[in-house]
């Protein structure tokens, strides 16, 4: 099973190779000079592969259940294309992070992006040390960062021009990088690492920040381009009912896309280093968390000063008194009380969509699609 | 005649006015929080007008001379519309240069964007200071960028949907765009501010920067564009003959946007403050202008050894030892042959557009078109 995972990875990143390949042919067709060829390549390189790529992956996984068999060659490549330029999306905002690292990493003179929560970010592929180096950072990484986001229209353009649903691939990426730099402004403007003001969090503001920044983009955005290369049309009829197939998916996804970050935030304070593979740090980074906001509508007045005083800084023994009301609150049960409700939710919103007899290839949605979400994240630890 | 230009530009800004209105309304819309809507709408107003609006009003310009006659109110609107759509990928180079000067600012622990050459490049707008402070610019700056060039796909959606020529308008804002970053790159990587190697510096590399950072967006991108509201086809007939009017004006908008560079770059270096409205700074910044690739194409072993010994220092008797050799090569006479030479190039280039007899409405290039842009740019000082 851990073989077939590595596998299927394997052949997934095979196809970004052949995509980068294609787009330093392009650049070389145009007479860059090659040193700037170069530095595009090892951007591509070093700044795109080796995350998770479970976004990306997603999109082949889905094409598959749609088709409901094998792809062949041709279909293979166009699926993995499409989760590569989710890949491409992505990474943007990781580009961000190293123009926010370099600036603090400036002001320690010393500048290479090995630490591990790096790592985590993929800033680093293989234990190599990053290539971004101080001097003019900022702006090469900012060039880098739009120069990837072209890279997905390119590519766009190049394999799927004479498609009928191309305009529809264009629009996708479009709305969906924006919905994505929405959430990233709220999530900028309310949690700003520097200035702790709680009175800004809500559940509410949590919950649009969540839906923009992470589940159009991680959930909505893979099943919607695999849903239109499998020639899903905006509406068809099922036993006499008028489905309108990208609402559907929407309307679960957006509710499973938080519970995905819901989760993530959840086990950034509960789940064990081993479990997470890391040290949670969004109480002592001033994070807009489910978790802070839960606790700020339950808490006491008591409790609410302790969450003033001490959430936000750099400081254990100020983290321990933010777990503490935590506990009180009854965090790990409410936690637990809101992941049965959510399934117990998109279980009923999945059961709900109309599908027809026997096994169709492509031009419907299936429920398939969306329990093989539901089924990885469901009771996840890590 | 200047109130006659006051006017088209006021008229031109009543649209900006317009459009900023329709994309905060569709993300109250969206429910985004208020100081979020609030600050995207800052940065439209901040950002995008306040310039000399060249580019943009120069749609408007060319779909007049393409029909012949004055446009109706919604021909003027989605013209200028378009041309909006420019200086927002405009603006993304110079968030790009905020984030530069964020970043020396901040070493001098103060930080108000008020400075003249902020002034030049728009960053104030009549006078205010810049709404952007230290805390957290970097980033909050990149996702404003970002969120300007998103603001294009959101307008062309909402206003161009339904238009036959919708997908090229998508194309040709993404070409263009990539083809900016290219060329910013090859800028970036040969004349970086803090490393001077005057061997990175050639006349061909100077060529390719200039056509892909200055010439496809500032000159072939609002032709290009006109062209396709005016419903001009990929290639038609006149007098027997094929014209293919894209490649036609990307064959001659290309070394019409070199020259207008190459000009920019000899007046930096002899153009008077008071035609400007600057001091040149090209040779304390080492950049890679015309002015020095033409004295490293023309210098003998010692002038080229002074060019590598001052160039690019922050030293105004270093700058001076450049601008001897400048004087010994003859850059001034070099720049009027190029110049009368370049002139008689793009003359014999308009003069062979094929045109039908008589005045037609759209559907065809004409070389008024060109001879506008050719007319605003000869011998002009300033």
């Amino acid at each position: 099973m851990a073989t077939d995972k590595q596998e299927r990875r394997q052949k997934f990143e095979g196809v970004f190779a052949k995509l980068r390949d294609d787009l330093v042919d392009r650049l070389k067709g145009e007479n860059m000079p090659p040193e700037s060829v170069e530095w595009y390549r090892r951007n591509l390189d070093f700044n795109v592969p080796g995350g998770k790529l479970n976004r990306g992956m997603s999109v082949v996984d889905s094409v598959e259940i749609l088709r409901g068999r094998g792809l062949t060659e041709d279909e293979y490549f166009q699926a993995a294309l499409l989760g590569w330029c989710i890949e491409l999306v992505g990474f943007m905002r990781v580009l961000v992070f190293v123009v926010k690292r370099s600036d603090s990493q400036r002001q320690l003179q010393a500048f290479f992006l090995v630490s591990d929560d790096m790592m985590d970010h993929s800033i680093t592929r293989r234990g190599q040390p990053c290539w971004y180096r101080v001097e003019g950072v900022g702006l090469l990484a900012i060039n880098d960062a739009f120069m990837l986001e072209g890279a997905i229209y390119l590519l766009l353009k190049t394999h799927f021009r004479e498609e009928p649903y191309y305009v529809h691939l264009l629009e996708l990426f479009h709305d969906t990088t924006f919905q994505t730099e929405m959430g990233q402004l709220v999530d900028l403007i309310t949690a700003p690492e520097d200035r702790i003001d709680l009175s800004q969090f809500s559940l509410k503001k949590h919950a649009f920040i969540v839906q923009y920044k992470t589940a159009y983009y991680s959930f909505y955005l893979s099943v919607a381009l695999a849903m239109r290369v499998c020639g899903v049309p905006e509406s068809y009829e099922v036993h006499g009912q008028t489905v309108r197939p990208y609402e559907v998916a929407l309307s679960i996804l957006l509710p499973l896309g938080e519970y995905f970050q819901i989760q993530d935030d959840f086990l950034d304070y509960a789940g064990t280093p081993e479990q997470i593979g890391k040290i949670g740090t969004d109480i002592v980074d001033n994070k807009c968390s489910w978790c802070v906001n839960v606790a700020l509508a339950a808490a006491t007045p008591e409790q609410r000063a302790v969450l003033d005083a001490n959430y936000g800084r750099k400081d254990a023994a100020k983290e321990a008194k933010v777990k503490e009301v935590y506990e009180a609150i009854g965090l790990r049960e409410r936690y637990r009380v809101y992941e049965e409700e959510v399934k117990t939710r998109l279980d009923g919103l999945i059961a709900s969509v109309p599908e027809p007899e026997g096994n169709v290839d492509g031009g419907v949605l299936k429920r398939g699609v969306f329990t093989a979400f539901l089924n990885k994240i469901y009771k996840r630890t890590k």
